[in-house]
């Protein structure tokens, strides 16, 4: 199969990934972890819903977490795009392509449009939310991770390479890729709108559904200081993988479940990538056996993902045979 | 006067700064300092010039040092534009506004476009580079700052507001800006392509000259160590001011002066602003007076700069009454 | 002069300097300066008096402000001996030596003998505190410079030679020592009993008057949160001195006066000196002209100390003639 | 059992954990990844030996590694003694008490005393060492994890109250241990003499053997730059543990096994333990299973450690029951 070149100039413009609405059983729960531990701002609470953003964030929210006595799922995951013309431009490339497409109104946020990508991921566009200030200096207000801004999400889905040809046709670049040894199936692909490695990123597996939504962290420190602050209001449990060092990417990175099993992943601030001859990096799916340091992931973190509201996921073509921290253990002895 | 508004869409898609052209009398002091103090990267060197890049930069040079027996000047400074097409587009743009602009031919990068802008600044614009590895995790080869890549420069001028429009003109937006207390007479403006809040900034001055270019290093440590690693190899004279808190932007910075005299910004990350809701952040002037910590930088970080090649400075209309630590010292007497 | 030699073992055992007393007009002033920025830890307050510890601390306090209308000075060094028993031997040392020695009551700590030293410095000997806990894990309670541990205390006194040659009969070793150029004359001593260069600090000056009490921080990124919580909190201009690198020591430190003007040092930690084959360090008075990076303190620094409660300075026979900021300026121009 | 009491005053003065000697096959390789990867300064080396040192250590050496085609065994255990009176004093006392003791002379160390502790550890008092410069501000010279100084070893034994006993009897004060819920059953003892928590700990265990030597680094951001330069230099694998955060002892830390085996900590820095109102922590047994974050060590953790040479290991009368990942993970399904 042939890696898909991005479309230049894209249909419309989006400028990054915005934010993720999660569903949670107990919102005090939620705030525990994100705000006392983790370090979050909350922008506004009620009964109903938490908006949180990181520390430098100008925006309204980030993260939305809306109480719900269902099983917790990822309601969406939301883009920005630049203008308002943009969002119409977005409707009809949507709608023109057979794919789900509707304006709605949302709390602190402009006009939003509701879509599903080709793989049948939930995403929700809008140009322009409500302001806060950005807290990068108001220093009595940083704790944890002191997380500055989303940066990414990942999710999940059978159709890789199909995921990497729809984004790419959105105006979406290929910063990295890893493929089986000696073909170009695509199996993880790293894309990208706002100029560094990822806004979002697919992985093979059943699927669509939300395997983490990523936070830029200061330095190296603020990784030790989440876990430690994680490990002191009760939640050093939920540290699930990390620290460690990312392959792709580069990245130190620590993964976290949240009350609700949602996972998070605090890292520290990746490469700027915007030149036309940055070319995709590829990595062989064996090389990623040769971590750089640190142990393998458990199964759980290959396996677990976040459901997108009412999408049933479906399976993929092909399973991989990642390296988990159980068969490690078990090729050991 | 009122504040420029940016064009969007751009007349031709600059994606961010670049490098900059120094010349210096002796490759070997610049290397010593460059490189084994502050831990740029040789991407290239020979008798008449060292190519440097920072330490996550895959482009081939952030920063050129050719050799020269005249007295030090900055000849250029480059920007990217995103494709070959945007070069032409750039040329056609000049052109009209009847500014100079040629292509040319230069080492280890694309077609290239040399051009003066509204203010006298020599710029140049090219959409392509030579690649090299990015260091991001060679960490043997990490030392001192571990100069990640360039992120601003920033320009004297006499007339602040001129050189906002015109860039403003080309798509730039201004992130924030200070002006006298109750007037727009813009004194210094920040203005971005790449999303965060600089790419150029032009303060009051005599000019054009260049006050100096910047680059991001990955956290405060590395502020400390950079100074530690100057003094190590001899340059902790070099150290001109800081290690210090900004106000607009918000960095923690330290200024070197090489040993030719031009500056040197190492400083950490800036915020992200990339949403059409983020208006100009307004800083009165008076204001800048009151810093978070530490003493004001001495007159010489207000008033010397390198000058560009062949281009005569003239003095501002209107010249400020910064506070320096002369004057603070006069005044605590 | 000859370099005097510590007296081995020691007439009775010193361990470590343990606390200051400092008088303050305003409470709640202190409090917002040393808790809200700094971030002491409070043991024990009430309208009388602030007990502080720092984060590791187990002891009840390392610093103690209390409240007087008067002057504000510090009323003593509080040494630690390791057992009543040395505290006995402490008083007939003392004694048999023709110094004030009385033994007295005090709240949170036991027996206390008060002294003088053999150049005025009132101090203050006790075996035992009350305990408090450690917080070193206690990561929601850190904050600011995240201040570990009381480490020393600077003197200024007309006698260093003296000073030197009573605190080694007691036992302490010179770790570190500055003379003029071709003399022993030593114009600052660095004393110590705990393990690391310093415990008692004589420079030489008018006094005794305390210099400063300096507090060990975990880390580089520790100096620079401290230096941005004193300007969240409007202590700022506090900051009189740093972040810097010493030569003596080799710390990075950062120097604030408190809102009393009482001065603090912060400093990432000391190296270990224990065994008997290190001799002392010698710096030559001429090599401190030669910094390894950042400006000269301010003329304050060198002469602007705390009276010690009822202690009339005496002047030194022999000033010195520091590199001052002042002085630097104006050879520069 | 009944937790023991210090000897005080000691019956000869120990002042620290001064080194360990070790045997490996290749010189080559343990130069790699000390040196190169891990950042130990070399002191001397020859075909024979390499003498290394942390970078604020002016002792010559505090890890010997020397060639030997035998299976890598630890030789001893290095302690300082302050005064050659001392040794004296202590070669008196391991006599009286019918253990091991005889004068020898080594390299680069001045008298020297081989001893056997009452568990059978083979010990070396010195009371000095030949002296190299300090490195603490060499800054061009730190690299990897910039290992300051040893701090203390770890030692696996059958008999850990006799051990604690037999150290307390040398005036080694307990910081911390570990007892089973509702017993003083000692199986885990941390005893020291320097002043913090740890020279030398006791943990029940199959023994005499070496667990760890453990060294100290500055701050967070160097453990993690320990395993990035490790991976950076072939040895990501050799990390065994971590980074994380202790329990008892409150340190973050990584574990390392180097190309023969042995097994190296290197953690940031301990508390100050030096009053003596501070009584010996108790841990329960039960508590070390609540982490604070980070999955448990392998069972190779608890299990491995390095022979000392010709000393057989007997097994302790109760073995323990140990979180380790392998039982972990098996609960979790």
């Amino acid at each position: 199969m042939a890696i898909p070149r991005s479309v230049y100039p894209a249909p419309f413009n989006i400028t990054r990934t915005s934010h993720v609405v999660l569903t949670v059983k107990d919102l005090a729960a939620s705030r525990a972890f994100y705000c006392d531990a983790l370090g979050f701002v909350i922008s506004d609470e009620d009964d109903q819903a938490l908006y949180l953003r990181g520390i430098e964030e100008a925006c309204h929210h980030s993260l939305v977490l809306k109480r719900s006595a269902d099983a917790p799922v990822c309601e969406r995951v939301g883009l920005r795009v630049y203008t308002e013309d943009d969002l119409d431009r977005a409707k009809h490339y949507f709608e023109r392509a057979g794919l789900p497409a509707a304006l709605v109104e949302g709390p602190h946020q402009g006009r939003t449009l509701h879509v599903c990508d080709a793989v049948g991921t939930p995403l929700e566009f809008c140009a322009s939310m409500a302001v806060r200030p950005r807290l990068v200096v108001q220093f009595p207000q940083h704790k944890g991770a002191c997380p500055q801004r989303i940066d990414h999400v990942q999710i999940l889905a059978p159709d890789v390479q199909g995921a990497c040809a729809f984004y790419c046709g959105l105006g979406f670049r290929l910063s990295e890729f890893i493929a089986p040894d000696g073909t170009d199936d695509l199996m993880f692909v790293f894309l990208q709108r706002k100029g560094n490695p990822h806004d979002i990123v697919f992985a093979n597996g059943a699927g669509p559904r939300l395997h983490h939504a990523a936070f830029s962290v200061p330095d190296a420190q603020h990784i030790i200081h989440a876990c430690d602050m994680a490990g002191s209001f009760g939640f050093g449990a939920n540290l699930e993988y990390g620290p460690g060092r990312h392959g792709p990417g580069h990245a130190l990175f620590a993964y976290f479940r949240d009350p609700d099993g949602h996972r998070l992943e605090v890292f520290t601030t990746h490469y700027q990538v915007m030149d036309i001859e940055n070319e995709p990096v590829r990595w062989n799916l064996s090389s990623l056996r040769q971590r750089s340091w640190g142990l393998p992931p458990r199964r759980q973190w290959y396996d677990e993902a976040s459901r997108f509201l009412g999408v049933e996921p479906r399976a993929p073509a092909r399973t991989g045979d990642p390296m988990t921290l159980e068969k490690f253990l078990a090729e050991e002895e």
